[in-house]
């Protein structure tokens, strides 16, 4: 490929993104396309509709205002809409732009004019130059000037190093400060217990209650069991007949209103109003009406699992890190999710299933992983234009033509790649919904990890690896010829990498900023079906498990190419910048904060960058072996060595805080609650909080689930933003964004 | 090699073993040798020396006795005696007779005539037929006849599973009944805390006196600082001198007394007596003599580790469970080993150095498990005579000797290998002293796993290896082709492993019964440096680093070479009932035990048994490919399949119990304790357990460990044990040990 197929590549993606970002700066304002653009906001407060009057001229004017709002948003505001998780997702974007600048400034300055003036030759007009010579495998075997590459090589990997580190500690401790912060969590009082044994004679609810009273008898609080989904079912459709009979006798009959179904000791049903006083006192508040022993729910219908609560957060988490019985299979206790996380449907799961379940899915993935491995081939064929002429002889005069050949090689390939990996992360969530996991968030978590093995492998070795070796069989079978396989690779893939830069990373970026599906399925129901109520069950969550294997895979590609094939870090630091924007958009405005994981992604983050500077640095080892310069190759290896050894601290350092709550915070924590005489009120919210029934989704607001809304009076489409770019406080704001020190520390 | 040589080879162990024990049985009636061959029994009680006459002619006179007698003591004994981690090996020998036996009766009557009259040839007379003919490799490619080594796979998979799960569940039961047991046991109560953080002003115990009070206000009963190794040396010297002093001054001035370095609150030195009770009262009994307020040890030389004593064991078991503080590298807090397991010298080690020994002490290990290369290459080119004939020209003469060949290519390779194998478990033992760890048990663990990964990898993968393949390292590059280069090899490496187990099985254990470097030792002291007392501090606890590695080797052989080379089976069948015989003998009269892991090892003995049992059938994969019976290769991945998943089980089943200590066992001993008023004497007991001076060996008495000796009153050397052989007794016993079922159930 030659710079002219990289820049019709490139202009191709750049006026898509033009297109989309002007349709979407003009869509937003369109009172009917609130749902699809401000879902987020609309859950928190009811829009001022001011722009309801539809021949204002403003609302069809294409205007920036959104980029300078999603710019000025600070990262309280994020905290405080997208929880920590959605901080960590932004603290990826900043570090990655952190650390390739910085490889954008050495590389482009120091290695790429070694690279292109590496081999005495003839250079031809820059538009015809072929994109290889840019890359290291243009610089001759021996040359003294492989010291560059060494050199630009230390400087990337301490930075890394350094950068990596002080994200760390600052997440840590946005971790601790959020534990801390989050006094009203009910799930740190309460434990998960499955596979509680089955005592005959007994219900489980008995059994567990002799258990605990028995080993736990000064922190047991109460429990409640989980009943099978059918049950429940059952029981929601009782209450919601019951509940149609009590608003058409009470006065109000407005709303449905939800439905709580609690088991402590007896099973009750009671309506809550929407004022969450009525949640921490249902007793003595009006609006609030009890019924109690309401006969439902034969203890035969009562799944071996519970939650049981506990009077402090130290006994709770005591009670999850201890082995209870003498048989590890019974008792099983585990730290309960946040109450909107948990995943019902997976709680009736057999708990001795689980483990057949997990073994499974582990091999459908890798499975999965190795079919795939068929389209892809298919699609780097299509970079060879010779091997499609062959397969395809009619096609042979339309690729002699200039500007088909640019799209074909430069274009098509990686669009093709992209709408195929556009099957994996659902593929992925459905293998993690096998696995039984109790939690949303632990489901998005494992189906994140798959997703990012997956497109590791096959985004990125793959297509490395088949492009530069026939055979792939001979590839997997020689291990110690990995290194050098992939250093003879990456410089010729470089191209390849590029364009998939522009269409993964650019336009479907732009795609993510326009909701394309949503939007569509807003338009249908409006505009065909003429139903106009917004619909609240389509508000979404951050999509984690798409987009963070998505960014750690340009890191990847960052890294591994900076040295090789450095012409790619502009457009990627280009990539970095957009997305830094655009999610930081969508979290203000479109996806919803159902439960926080507390950044429990990081230490996944941390460790694929990791991997991809180690990988890079191997890679380069190979090269400077390729390239006869025992030297820096020599200067390489103390460079890994160190790389891990820094990764071995830092999982000595920082990890464990990700794995255990520490004692001295949640003791501190309990004796804050105690010296304030909270903890009456603290019990009286458990007992209601987690709700087996699925609440309608009027129910999600981020306001009930305690997180601050700041924006609460803001009115949203069409206000414009700030009119003049501050100058000087855009400076500061670069600066403050540009440096990790002061942000560790303070 | 055909059969003469091999019976060459057997016919000289034979001898060696023979010679060897007819020795030993005469040598351990002597007096003089009763501290090499009677040391534990020394240890626990003054023997009855009714045979010191020297002219009895008994004591000249070979006898069997001692066989006698390790066959009928029970495995009580063996639990009062060498403590669980004593039973656990006992079982690891049980375990390999029965599922050789089940082997050697489906392989020698069903695949050894398979693998004879495989290929249609004219068989030699029996003496010179190459012992090639009996294994895998004589069976005609395509044979149908490859249905018997698949039976026989399936026959030997089946009971190995079955028969590890009854081992696993009952030394479950065991450990469980061993924790219930040791009532006594101070390391329950006790918490060991490293990296406690330096506060200007304060001393370290007093950091961590607040520390614990302030978080463990209910549970904290005292704790005790470690001193840096050099004070307490000071502290021991002026203890002697202050001892030598008082033993002049009192009127009993008799053998040195223990001094015990006890500091609660107050640094204070105490004399102990010779009576238990003083222990636990130290206060009020006579004999105990107390200096307060001995003003030693200022402060600065404390180190920051501290044991801390609980009220409870499932409060020390809550502190050890618990991540402390938000920085995990400060209040680590794990369960203190018994008194006298703790590894005093590296306790002073600073904890953050801990992986970084850890990471260098692996490294090293591998370093030194591929340098050990070199003698193997050259040992495995000791057994191909026209290699060496080659190499040492002068030598051809004599190699052509018929005698002289059966030797060389029978006998001497493994000799040389074995004295080479002896360098390993010091070294190993080096590198777990290295990497620091806080108990003795540990470290033998550590070199124990060591030693077995350098044992599989280096006594049989690369003589498998090295010796089929000219070239080692296109062998290791190639990871695809190592089941089918395992599986040419296995079968015509068969004579080497028959030859490896005469010599590092047979005649190893008949060193280990004549204990050859103590009774030199005690030869030299007693008949050249005229020194008759016997020498406590020569006691040593049982090799478990050393042994079970061997046997796990000698579990692995049995397996590969079981369907592929059957012949070895009787062999190896022999060696483990003399395994069984000779350790029982061993740890009945010779090893004291000092400390009880609790069978810890068993984990690893399952593993490493699932490991060599899936080794195996992709062996038989191999194999079953070569032959081209694919029916049979089809069959064999489902086996391989079901091993892992058992495997699987098993960890989820039984492993958390060897990981952590159980809720519901720690709260029912805590209860009983408290019911039976027994808190107060184990607290006063607590405060004197760690003692950081070193004891002398008399003190290192089982007896005051805590076990039953159930021998005390038996005389030893000589008694002559029970004369008749009951014959009825001897076959109830023999069907009790073959039955698996019975034990697990009981």
């Amino acid at each position: 490929m030659d710079i002219a197929a990289l820049l019709t590549s490139a202009g191709i993606n750049i006026a898509l993104c033009v297109v989309l970002f002007t349709l979407y700066s003009v869509l937003r304002k369109q009172p009917s396309n609130r749902i699809v653009y401000f879902g987020r906001r609309l859950a928190s407060v009811q829009l001022r509709s001011n722009n309801d009057d539809p021949f204002s001229l403003e609302r069809f004017v294409p205007s920036t205002s959104w980029l300078i709002k999603a710019w000025e948003a600070t990262e309280d505001e994020i905290l405080a809409v997208g929880g920590l998780d959605g901080v960590v997702f932004q603290r990826i974007l900043v570090f990655s732009i952190r650390i390739f600048s910085i490889a954008a400034v050495i590389c482009m300055f120091l290695v790429l004019p070694v690279n292109y003036y590496g081999k005495e030759r003839q250079h031809k007009r820059l538009g015809a130059e072929s994109l290889d010579v840019f890359t290291i495998g243009n610089v001759q075997e021996g040359s003294v000037w492989l010291w560059a590459h060494c050199l630009a090589l230390y400087t990337i990997s301490c930075s890394t190093c350094a950068l990596l580190y002080f994200e760390y500690k600052s997440i840590t401790k946005m971790r601790l400060a959020h534990l801390k912060g989050s006094q009203t969590n009910s799930s740190h009082f309460t434990v998960l217990v499955r596979s509680i044994p089955f005592v005959p004679g007994e219900s489980y609810s008995d059994t567990l209650k002799k258990f605990f009273t028995t080993y736990y008898p000064s922190n047991y609080l109460t429990h409640q069991m989980v009943h099978h989904s059918g049950v429940v079912q059952k029981l929601m459709d009782e209450a919601e007949r019951m509940c149609k009979m009590l608003s058409a006798v009470s006065s109000d009959g407005g709303s449905l209103r939800p439905f709580c179904f609690c088991t402590s000791s007896t099973l009750s049903f009671h309506i809550l109003s929407d004022q969450p006083e009525s949640v921490d006192q249902p007793e003595s508040v009006d609006g609030s009406i009890r019924y109690s022993d309401f006969e439902v729910a034969p203890p035969d219908n009562e799944c071996p699992v519970a939650f049981v609560f506990f009077k402090t957060r130290f006994a709770a988490v005591v009670a999850t890190q201890m082995l209870q019985s003498t048989n590890p299979m019974l008792w099983v206790t585990e730290q309960a999710p946040e109450p909107l996380d948990v995943l019902w449907s997976s709680l009736s799961i057999p708990y001795k299933q689980l483990w057949l379940r997990k073994i499974a899915t582990l091999l459908a993935a890798i499975v999965f992983m190795f079919l795939f491995l068929v389209p892809v081939t298919f699609v780097q064929g299509l970079t060879q234009l010779d091997k499609l002429s062959k397969t395809f002889p009619f096609l042979r005069g339309l690729l002699k033509k200039n500007y088909i050949n640019h799209v074909v090689t430069g274009y098509l390939p990686s669009v093709i790649l992209m709408l195929f990996l556009y099957t994996v992360p659902p593929a992925m969530m459905l293998f993690s919904s096998i696995e039984a996991p109790v939690s949303r968030s632990g489901r998005k978590k494992s189906a994140c990890l798959k997703v990012l093995y997956f497109t590791i492998w096959n985004v990125f070795f793959v297509n490395v690896l088949s492009g530069s070796v026939i055979s792939q069989i001979n590839v997997f079978s020689s291990v110690r010829d990995i290194p050098l396989e992939l250093a003879k690779a990456i410089p010729t893939q470089a191209s390849f990498f590029m364009t998939y830069v522009f269409t993964s990373g650019w336009t479907a970026l732009a795609c993510e900023l326009m909701q394309l599906f949503t939007f569509v399925c807003n338009l249908i129901k409006k505009f065909i079906l003429r139903n106009h109520e917004d619909a609240h069950d389509w508000l979404m969550s951050f999509p984690y498990y798409t987009e963070v294997p998505r960014v750690l895979l340009f890191v990847l590609i960052g890294f591994t190419c900076s040295i090789m094939a450095p012409l790619i870090l502009p457009f990627l630091l280009i990539y970095f910048f957009m997305a830094y924007l655009i999610y930081r958009n969508q979290m203000l405005n479109v996806y919803i904060k159902k439960y926080d994981s507390g950044g429990l992604l990081w230490p996944v983050v941390h460790n694929t960058t990791v991997f991809s500077l180690v990988l890079t640095q191997i890679i380069a080892l190979g090269v400077f072996g390729i390239k006869d310069s025992p030297v820096a190759s020599g200067f390489t290896i103390p460079l890994v060595v160190c790389t891990l050894l820094f990764s071995e601290y830092c999982r000595q350092r920082f990890l464990p805080i990700f794995k255990k709550a520490s004692a001295q915070v949640l003791i501190d924590m309990d004796r804050e609650d105690e010296n304030g005489d909270r903890f009456e009120e603290i019990y009286d919210r458990l007992r209601t909080a987690y709700c087996q029934i699925q609440l309608t989704s009027h129910e999600l607001r981020p306001g009930r689930a305690g997180t601050r809304v700041t924006d609460a009076t803001e009115d949203i489409p069409g206000s414009g933003g700030p009119k003049t770019g501050s100058f000087l406080r855009g400076v500061l704001r670069w600066a403050r964004f540009m440096c990790p020190l002061r942000r560790a520390e303070s």
